[in-house]
């Protein structure tokens, strides 16, 4: 089995290098991930401009874009053959709710299923992070990439993997939580007079509702969400078809 | 009604005027855009950096980050007051398909609906972008806009609107569908003999399947998709309880 592993918080996160060091048991390990940290970045893809990948070592890269450029790249690029499995992470916190949509970490997983290659994201939702604080986070990994490499993902599914710090009682299945956003923009001024802003600073809550990723870390779960690129809200197609929307206002222009 | 009108294409983008100037048709409209192309830069918000925000005339303001970014202050910062509606756009080129998880356009739209703000995305899907092109789908924005003030969006929904190029026949609801994704990465050697590596040029097709985006696209249909935030793919869950995921490979290592 051929595994990419990749992240965003860059290429020394210790996260990263636990998470090859455990996959490397059940597979060989090719490290494509961005030369500094680039978290928050989303799915985002560098398409204006040419990236770098240095070599540090046999089987690691350090690339100079986001987390999907390195799957992209590691897909179609240097590997010489197509990866078996891409495994993100292990992100420094989690990845929960709707912060998803934000996360590198996650962003690769959904790169990699673009590209018909089963994939998967891991965070460890803790405030420590040094290398040993990982490790259960990077052995479940390691069995995960196992199980997916036996029964193959359903399909255009990728997983979410959040691994709570402390003692863990089991893995549950969930879904997607919500967050309460209450993000605010602190305004200043610079040394030289000029305002600048900075988004964040405001509490994040979250619904604790049963069944989602935020109650699996409340509950000391391994959270295990299976996502999809379709963003389609099929239930409000009811709804949003009363309005009997159309094209007249164009119509109207022209008769003018 | 307070309109807040923002883009991944830049602050000097025309699809950006276009749409400004007949948004003011139906509000007082606020232009917060990035102060540069921030294209494919999905929902990546800006959370270890200052921001910036030029005031380029009244009611006009060039932003130093991403269109997440743009609404992010344009929603907590300067305005004063929370906008009734964002609208994104309109930009060069659809956002159709699995495209639109790489979309700063819509990822705007997205921001907005995080912070309980009314929001919809539009894309010309075209070649030809000179401020007359955009005409058609600026009106339409307009006439959205005022739907949408009228009746309020179904919880938790934002709305990803595509124009074809040329004569429109009328208005579809679709939902999001599917590209045939087969990009390469290019390699090539720079002027002072480094390898450097450039995403892109391979052929994009879709999956030309009645009640999508695309096929709404293909048959001179405005395609209004309704998203929402949750990516969890529910249809997913019968098979993979069957896998019955434990965490036993951590208990493994305690006993050892």
């Amino acid at each position: 089995m051929l595994i990419l592993v990749t992240n965003d918080d860059g290429i020394l996160s210790p996260g990263l290098t636990v998470l090859a060091e455990k996959l490397a048991d059940v597979g060989r390990v090719v490290v494509v991930a961005p030369d500094r940290e680039r978290s928050a970045i989303g799915h985002s893809v560098t398409l204006h401009a040419p990236l770098r990948a240095d070599r540090i070592r046999k089987d690691c890269y350090a690339v100079s874009g986001t987390p999907t450029d390195c799957v992209n790249l590691g897909i179609h690029g240097f590997l010489g053959q197509r990866p078996d499995i891409v495994v993100s992470g292990i992100n420094r916190g989690g990845n929960l709710g709707d912060d998803i949509t934000y996360s590198g970490t996650v962003a690769a997983a959904m790169e990699a299923t673009l590209m018909d290659v089963p994939a998967f994201a891991v965070s460890l939702d803790s405030g420590r992070f040094n290398a040993e604080d990982f490790v259960d986070a990077a052995e479940f990994a390691a069995y995960l990439a196992g199980q997916i490499n036996d029964k193959g993902l359903p399909a255009d599914t990728f997983l979410n993997v959040n691994v709570p710090a402390g003692a863990i009682k089991g893995v549950q299945l969930t879904r997607q939580g919500k967050r309460n956003y209450t993000e605010a923009v602190e305004e200043k001024t610079d040394p030289r007079g000029r305002t600048y802003y900075w988004i964040g600073g405001g509490e994040l809550g979250f619904h604790d509702v049963k069944g989602t990723d935020f109650h699996a870390m409340v509950n000391n779960y391994i959270s295990v969400t299976p996502l999809h690129l379709d963003l389609t809200n099929y239930r409000s197609f009811d709804e949003l078809s009363s309005w009997e929307l159309d094209s007249d206002c164009l119509k109207k222009d022209t008769s003018a």
